[in-house]
């Protein structure tokens, strides 16, 4: 297998914490220069239609593109820890969580940061509106997970799956807002990223 | 189980269409006015947290929400036929033409019709860039996935999945933006639509 990725953007950063969380040493990594456009050629595009990254090329020529997808395979091969549910129930109640914190956490921050941040100028024909109501959406998300973690150590419930990925690789990417959740007024949120930061998904390669 | 839900909206029409291929027959259903607000008010919002459409109520009151996660936890229930993947391999190529169609085509329509439609300036603090932005992305993967069809059936390969109940739930919604897939410039679209229609998914009850 061989990933093609980027280590600055926060969906290459889900498969990289699921692969750190896993433990799994036998993938090969190609890094790709995102702010030099280097996913943007001709060549990757015939690896990636939607020239997007990441891109896990399987040993026998077919790729699979989209974060969730690629962990959903890595997942099949290499199933402990278990991440995505032990059973039916379990999965379905992973998947609301993981969609809440995609919808509602990491799309809002992209709109934010994306349309907001000047070093997007480059890559995004920003709509400052869009910006406005990304970190309103955003910060009212925070202050309601936040509230939610009060009551349980992980995003869904007692044990950590792939929504505290999702979520902690949102937090990664909030760092370019120059955000991150605060002891005095998200201290359960602050504290969960504490203990994000002392796992695997934590531990940058 | 019960299911909150609506008639009007492409996301309670995906576990519709679901429930439909399934063949599912005893999930009581309750249905909420979206145009009323039904689904604004405390009492619905003490069922589901964000007020969103659908909401399934275990027979234990547990609640899962989201649709794509209300159909993981059917697909646990009633395993035949199979939407969502019969090995972690298959699992893996329809999360990510489900999520796709999904985040390529479902959701710059849903922000051309939201941002554009004069029926949601009630529903919608409108941005008339972000209608503009939808509308062009929407026809662009419009074209990519007519060709895509010309070489298969279905959206992921040879057999029918959840990947084509979100693509044809969003054609559903496309007709409010009075667009449908033309049988002179998107042929392969057009004819797959077809055999949607003639499909449990198809048939309204």
């Amino acid at each position: 297998m061989k990933l093609y990725t980027t280590g600055m953007a926060p969906n290459p950063e889900r498969v990289h914490m699921f692969v750190r969380e896993k433990g799994i040493k036998n993938i090969e990594t190609v890094e790709m220069a995102l702010m030099k456009g280097e996913h943007k050629t001709k060549e990757y595009q015939a690896i990636s239609p939607f020239r997007q990254l990441p891109a896990l090329v399987l040993d026998d020529g077919r790729v699979i593109t989209e974060s969730k997808a690629i962990c959903v395979y890595l997942e099949s091969l290499y199933p402990e820890p278990n991440l995505f549910g032990e059973t039916g129930e379990e999965a379905a109640f992973i998947e609301m969580w993981d969609r809440r914190i995609e919808f509602m956490m990491l799309m809002p921050l992209a709109m934010w940061i994306r349309h907001g941040h000047p070093a997007f100028v480059a890559i995004e024909k920003q709509i400052p509106d869009m910006a406005v109501r990304g970190e309103k959406g955003f910060r009212r998300f925070a202050q309601y997970i936040d509230a939610e973690l009060a009551n349980r150590d992980y995003i869904v419930g007692e044990r950590f799956t792939v929504a505290d990925i999702t979520a902690f690789a949102s937090m990664g990417f909030a760092r370019v807002a120059k955000w991150k959740p605060d002891a005095e007024t998200l201290p359960h949120l602050h504290a969960w990223r504490a203990r994000m930061m002392a796992r695997p998904c934590g531990q940058k390669s």
